[in-house]
């Protein structure tokens, strides 16, 4: 077992999906998929997480396929994560219908040895104590970056502040920024948050695109207007891989690098949501993925 | 009384408006008054509308200094339209309190004699029956822009779908692009518009900014992230002030100039949301206009 260039440690899930353009169950889903698939394209992934004995063989088999190592994916005796939703017309609107955490709720990172040393962690919207615990088992990553949820904005704030002030990048949407920082403006709160020590924030605004922010400056990345978006599932963690696979083929992190790596993320995004559950990120290649890069480039050109 | 280079017909209001920052009674408002004041930094303005008796002196002047010809405002008998709103936290939501049209429910525009060879024109969001007579007292001006609201979609459509056939431009939010195409999704509804013959269309977003589309293209202007938004009246008239007043100073109107001119709509949108009714348009000049455009190109910048 080698070292991955990147490491993703999040959820590994069933969905049960209803959107306006159709229904899809026991699809597979989960932070820890989405991110590892996005970021397949660039570069090999490792993942830790917990499944059930009811995941698929061939689910492993597909992962495996596109160079994501699963040794740190544990089965264990139970059924795995599974969570039900539905999307409203204006797919920004979505009901959970159900959260069965299943083996979720047990779930204890525990990282491969080989693991330890990877240079780029992905830490997918887990609590921010076990998020704690993968930074303790780690060997000083080169770059960290970090995504969470209200629930732990709003129950476990202590921890939550606590992970991120180990981490590079904070990785969340609007809504949470205004809640992480009681500031309702956008770069009042982007301020707030390099001051407290962090030094690079990206703020996703699905189909409006996403803020990068370093302490010297701010960055714009359009969304990528998909021709049908059937289904939003996933798509901050395609996000996220996106961007992470990106910084994979890069030999230095730094702003410059980072905006760039927001394109991509955009871009892996855009992939996701144009397919039920991982079917947008599975047959694309590096041809595919440039043609949005320049697409989205050309599309804020003067 | 000379020709203006830009001519606009649109409303002349007083606005109650309480924002959770402030609250402004008796405050300038109307679609005429916010494109006019946003368009005066670039050229002179001709405004035709109605107001009461009630319509300040001042309110006049400050108008005439800014370059503003009040030749096609009339003055009427009874009182000036009056909107009264209260935005929510999320100023993005607002709750209209009352509308009391007043002298405006009787407008009928009438474009003074000088006016009627204006190059350049913007049909404010008036009923699109006025709008159409608008466009007949007018001698074939080079560019006109058309502003709508879900109300002339649902209750005016005949109407509105010929003004659409007749201007050079519609400029719409989100919603309305909807309501309009029938279309949930961003591409298919502008290429129906194109279809159906219309050269240039904008998709405003507000605070993510705007779509230029033209049939050969979409360009991406991001909005300008303001440090503080206190009252978003007036943004898309200001908008729209800041594009037509851009592309009067330009020798011919093409894709490429829109583009630029959809990055002086976002500037001057900003503008008007930084400060109560119309002040935010006031204390402007060209050195503060433009620190904005730069920072706009520089902030999708890779």
């Amino acid at each position: 077992m080698k070292t991955p260039p990147i490491l993703v440690v999040g959820s590994v899930a069933f969905d049960d999906v209803e959107t306006p353009f159709g229904k899809r169950e026991n699809a597979l889903g989960g932070s820890a998929i989405y991110f590892a698939l996005a970021a397949s394209h660039f570069t090999p992934v490792g993942i830790v997480g917990v499944a059930g004995k009811d995941y698929p063989p061939e689910a492993i088999q597909l992962l495996n396929r596109h160079k994501i190592d699963t040794t740190g994916l544990e089965i264990v005796e139970g059924k795995t994560f599974r969570w039900g939703g539905r999307y409203h017309q204006d797919l920004n609107q979505r009901d959970t219908l159900y959260t069965h955490l299943n083996v979720f709720a047990d779930f204890k990172p525990n990282i491969p040895l080989p693991y330890r040393t990877t240079p780029l962690l992905f830490l997918g919207n887990i609590q921010p104590e076990l998020q704690l615990e993968v930074l303790r088992q780690l060997d000083q990553p080169k770059f960290v970056a970090l995504d969470t949820m209200n629930l732990w904005i709003k129950t476990a704030r202590p921890a939550l502040d606590e992970v991120i002030g180990k981490v590079d990048l904070l990785i969340i949407n609007d809504s949470e920024l205004k809640e992480i920082t009681n500031e309702w403006n956008l770069l009042t709160g982007l301020r707030q948050l390099h001051q407290r020590g962090l030094q690079y924030v990206i703020v996703k605004r699905g189909e409006h695109g996403a803020y990068f922010s370093w302490r010297k400056g701010l960055f714009y990345a359009p969304a990528y207007p998909v021709a049908q978006a059937v289904d939003p599932t996933g798509a901050g963690d395609s996000f996220a891989g996106g961007l992470l696979g990106y910084l994979a083929t890069q030999p230095k992190i730094d702003a410059k690098v980072l905006r760039r790596a927001t394109l991509y993320a955009c871009a892996l995004g855009s992939f996701c949501v144009e397919n039920f559950s991982i079917d947008g990120l599975l047959n694309l290649n590096t041809t595919l993925i440039e043609q949005r890069i320049q697409y989205l480039r050309r599309l804020v050109r003067i």
